[in-house]
């Protein structure tokens, strides 16, 4: 059964995932005569970067997930489906979803990445990802449950394996989520557990490279390091984990290290959508594009954002998996889409990198502009700053800001709330 | 293994339940010499009035659950425990948890009510209850997704089936739930969902009493029966259902109703903990209290708030179970543990109906005074200045009353989000 969308006569383009790529794409088009088909897994638009601080209950879910109809309200030609896609057919040119299918002229797959735990069985198990809010949640509850454990435990080792935490990962999640949780150890723990010392506690960062913040400037990667150490982070480069049983990591080196939580941002890897010929993926489980988002080989399809892969004199090995690059290829991808119908010739993208950033803590963040480096309050600002402006909605906007002055002045996080699904959610899961 | 709390040589009090009876206890106890243990199976209060606008997207469940650990943070002899009582001895005087156990000098019981379903299995398998913040989001989830799949579905029957909704019991929640429902309908689906015709979208009311509101005035049950008509929905007065299979509700006189969301605020019980004896419970599945709230037969146990049952000159069939006789009831409780340590004798409980209130919608509400009765847009401003003043915490009655007015002023609810549980939470349930 086909999926019921009015069939208008216009070109459909069918989207599938709406993340920065895919969302930005159906805004560049709405205005455009085409037919826009957007389907997705949730309701909502997820803004990833802010994903550690919902972890650290510093922000609610709500505030950084926007609901997909909201955003399209005004939109008549644009059709929001939630569901999931279990099959693509380039030569029916249609996809099959747990819906019904759906035909269309263009396919644009932006499914973005997914947690890459290279394999690791015990990881896969007893690690805790952070690639959705929904998972950001799962750690939330999961940090807070292991210190109301921690109060009744009287087993030293095991006190202290409630109390440590091992993110694994120096990209800008989990340098983000340290910086939180160290602040959260200092300002707010103590105060909440009062019969819990948590000079105890240990937070330990691990990255497999010699330096954090791979991909920005090694003055960055210093930088960030001076920061996590002064706020009592144990920041453990070049080694590597190889296991991790629930209660012990074992690291290549044979070193073991006890916690009971483990946050695994060590990479990701492309969410292929179930249906894509393993002929068109490539490393990283990406799939590889032209120049001009084309996956070639599957006519009217194309892929955008963390997903696609593509080689260009700049960035021979693809570009990073970052949102910069999802953004400027949906913008470049729906450019050549009007100009295309305007019988003007497509243009290749080129990735303009306009700098990167990361925060670590309270004034303390990094920032990598093209002919700039800078670190500190200032950065910590225009951090703040770019993030809330990027952020989906007027509201959200306001009760991140408000939430973060509240934060910068009581020095409190106060969502630290575990809030698990109810009985029937898990009788009847929806 | 007792549960890992300091011994003080204080007096122990041993509070079960953090809802406004426990809460309020502890609140009243905390500057005593006395030690308080406070044991709640979630580590936040929930703010009941407003269940009803989680569950139709007005508010985020975090606005209106405020954790214990901050309520308490600057007290020391407050010890909350968050965990699952398993089983009561008055004999011992201690009780056991899913951490261990308590001894106590004192127990109060404050585990309040939880849903009636009045033993149809079909109900309790397919109705949707709304006693808890984490059932108010399930409510959420069902009700957008039934509009996800609404959108899809051609079969006009299948389509009607999920659009309906049914809420069952028009005491206050069933009255506000509905007037929350019939504004979403009229302001918010219809520009969410262009492909549905909520034209078609009936909700109906279903109330086994000849009046809505029973313990209100008539004249708040009349008025709020015109203000729900007004909006559009049905109301069936003087109607029970005997049977939900997930699809069709049947009714008491064969009458059926096709519905995939039925919403069931029909009645409460106690949720009485394990390990009391059936001797101390009367009708409603509460515990028989005397007029000091002490469970006679069980020395230094009391019960509090709608857990509880007493009967007074007053009130000869027990107290209505509302907020208002839980939190005075935890204050003369309190005043009496005072008075007690001053060697005075304690005082009776006796009940001041302050009155009660419900709101339909936008400048609709309904209020009983003791002495004055009225409704209207006035009614409506002091139900929200009543509730706004009963939450706590500055931060939760901002974020409340920005929702609030960011509603009025734009007739929108933001947060429609299906917010489902990780594939982690599922598999390993915290």
């Amino acid at each position: 059964m086909p999926i019921n969308i009015p069939e208008t006569g216009q070109k459909r383009i069918v989207i599938i995932g709406a993340g920065f790529a895919g969302l930005k794409l159906a805004r560049k088009l709405k205005n455009e005569d085409c037919q826009l088909v957007l389907i997705d897994r949730n309701n909502y638009h997820q803004f990833q970067p802010l994903f550690y601080q919902v972890a650290t209950s510093g922000l609610e879910p709500s505030a950084i997930s926007f609901p997909l109809r909201k955003v399209f309200q005004k939109e008549k030609n644009v059709y929001i489906r939630v569901t999931q896609v279990t099959d693509i057919d380039p030569v029916k040119k249609q996809i099959q979803t747990a819906m019904g299918y759906v035909w269309y002229d263009s396919l644009v797959i932006a499914t973005g990445a997914t947690t890459n735990y290279f394999g690791m069985k015990g990881v896969i198990e007893n690690g805790i990802p952070m690639k959705s809010v929904s998972e950001a949640v799962y750690l939330r509850n999961t940090l807070l449950l292991n210190f109301e454990r921690a109060v009744t435990m009287r087993d030293p080792d095991e006190l202290q394996s409630l109390l440590n935490v091992v993110v694994v990962g120096g990209g800008p999640t989990g340098v983000e989520v340290c910086g939180a949780l160290a602040e959260m150890k200092r300002f707010v723990l103590p105060k909440d557990y009062p019969d819990l010392n948590f000079d105890l506690m240990q937070i330990t960062l691990i990255e497999a490279n010699p330096h954090l913040l791979h991909g920005m400037s090694s003055h960055s990667g210093d930088r960030s390091l001076v920061y996590l150490k002064k706020m009592g982070v144990n920041v453990l480069l070049d080694h590597r984990v190889t296991d991790y049983d629930g209660k012990t990591i074992t690291l290549e080196d044979g070193k073991k290290l006890m916690t009971e939580t483990l946050i695994w941002a060590a990479g990701v890897r492309g969410q292929i959508p179930d249906g894509v010929d393993p002929q068109f993926m490539t490393r990283g489980n990406r799939i590889k594009v032209n120049r001009f988002n084309q996956v070639e080989g599957m006519e009217g399809v194309y892929a955008i954002g963390d997903i696609s892969f593509m080689e260009t004199p700049k960035y021979p090995n693809g570009h990073p998996q970052v949102a910069q690059v999802a953004l400027q290829q949906a913008i470049n991808l729906g450019q050549n889409y009007i100009r295309k119908s305007k019988g003007k010739s497509p243009a290749e993208f080129e990735y303009e990198d306009k700098g990167s950033m990361a925060t670590v803590g309270r004034n303390r963040a990094v920032v990598d502009l093209p002919f700039l480096r800078f670190s500190g309050a200032f950065a910590w600002l225009v951090w703040m700053f770019v993030h809330l402006m990027s952020i989906v909605g007027v509201k959200n906007r306001m009760l991140v800001f408000i939430n973060w002055l509240w934060k910068y002045f009581t020095f409190d996080q106060s969502l630290r709330l575990i809030l698990r699904p109810s009985k029937k959610a898990q009788e009847r899961p929806l």
